[in-house]
């Protein structure tokens, strides 16, 4: 194995706590109330499907931070919220500044010292340099949807990393808390890892608990998958 | 300005030196002699004219790697030097391992922590992931001609690494050692950083000694730029 790309959003970032704690420092910087938890999870709803009307075709290519602000408009319309429009950019740009998991910027500092490791996401270019930037992730490089022009799980973006890695998909591995991602990755002859994010979708969270195939490797975070490669 | 992206071959690594330092390695592994300085400066007189060939349409869409082994094959029969498959293999990645000039380390990491750096190179992704890696440069991104099947100085490069960061031209500053380069980028819109590299071509280099225009900045090296653009 000669690289391994990651899935970003959950897998890598808590984009949920992160949403959630902005949305409560806009409440004290506006002097609103606003019901933040719902906001963080019904604006992830509306993730999958707004990038499922780009793969049908039904709109043309657009890239993710336009696909969240669409989303992010329709919402506080629902919710009767009425903000401006410099606000409603800077509440979208919460995607840019999501916090990392505990383990991620040791975890993936440990993995690129014995492999390349690049980011396998949906989301675009400039938004991943801001969320490397503030994470702190190091990464060799940014593949992403945008690059493609296809989001996951299309297959142009598996492979059109492999292509640009001119790695064959046996010598990368997709590392992701989610196991419909695996399951794309595996269909190609790339290998998997499975990291569980219990918490990703909130206390509730009642998918991608456990490993549903037996993929490649499985550890509970980023330095434990790191001990299980450096041997 | 938002962001800085860099060209690499000349700017940031000294391509000429560490050729000849691989060509005279090479030498001692084979027990063989090597014109090693007249195969790295005929080697890079070929790239210019690989790329235009592609810029031209003579050819479809070849990534840096196979232009630069397509030249090698040509050096070596026209040397009479017979390597074999796997050792031409090897010479052509001696690209992939090429040393920075001193202040581009320290340097990178000052502009870092100010602004989103960035290549803008002719290199493929794969090889500058390796240089990057090989040289510590801690980029942001990598943009380069294969993400737009364009070789600079195609204005396709130039704005395609403007439009994935979605910044205006005006937001992006190059910084290359090649007035040419710099040329092309402003008449784009983009600010310009020259800092001249006069050993790049070795101890008789003739061109781009000196800024050739007045470019936003001039400095001396990198960490000179960096404490021009950090006040």
């Amino acid at each position: 194995m000669k690289a391994i790309v990651f899935d970003v959003f959950g897998t890598l970032v808590d984009w949920r706590s992160s949403l959630i704690h902005q949305f409560n420092e806009l409440e004290k910087d506006l002097g609103i109330e606003l019901p933040s938890e719902v906001l963080a999870d019904q604006w992830r709803q509306l993730y999958a499907p707004s990038m499922d009307r780009v793969r049908r075709g039904e709109i043309p290519w657009t890239v993710l931070d336009d696909l969240h602000r669409e989303s992010l408009v329709k919402l506080l319309n629902q919710h009767g919220i009425a903000l401006d429009e410099a606000t409603i950019d800077r509440v979208n740009y919460f995607w840019h500044q999501l916090e990392p998991w505990s383990d991620v910027p040791h975890g993936l500092q440990r993995l690129k010292e014995h492999t390349i490791i690049a980011t396998l996401t949906n989301g675009n270019v400039s938004l991943m340099v801001d969320v490397a930037r503030h994470a702190k992730l190091p990464w060799d490089m940014i593949f992403c949807a945008e690059l493609f022009e296809h989001y996951k799980p299309d297959t142009e973006v598996y492979l059109g990393a492999c292509r640009l890695l001119r790695l064959p998909p046996e010598e990368v591995m997709l590392c992701a808390a989610h196991n419909a991602d695996l399951r794309a990755a595996r269909a190609l002859g790339m290998k998997t890892a499975f990291i569980p994010r219990r918490t990703e979708y909130g206390p509730q969270q009642s998918k991608d608990l456990e490993a549903e195939e037996a993929w490649d490797f499985v550890a509970e975070d980023l330095v434990a998958l790191s001990e299980r490669l450096i041997e």
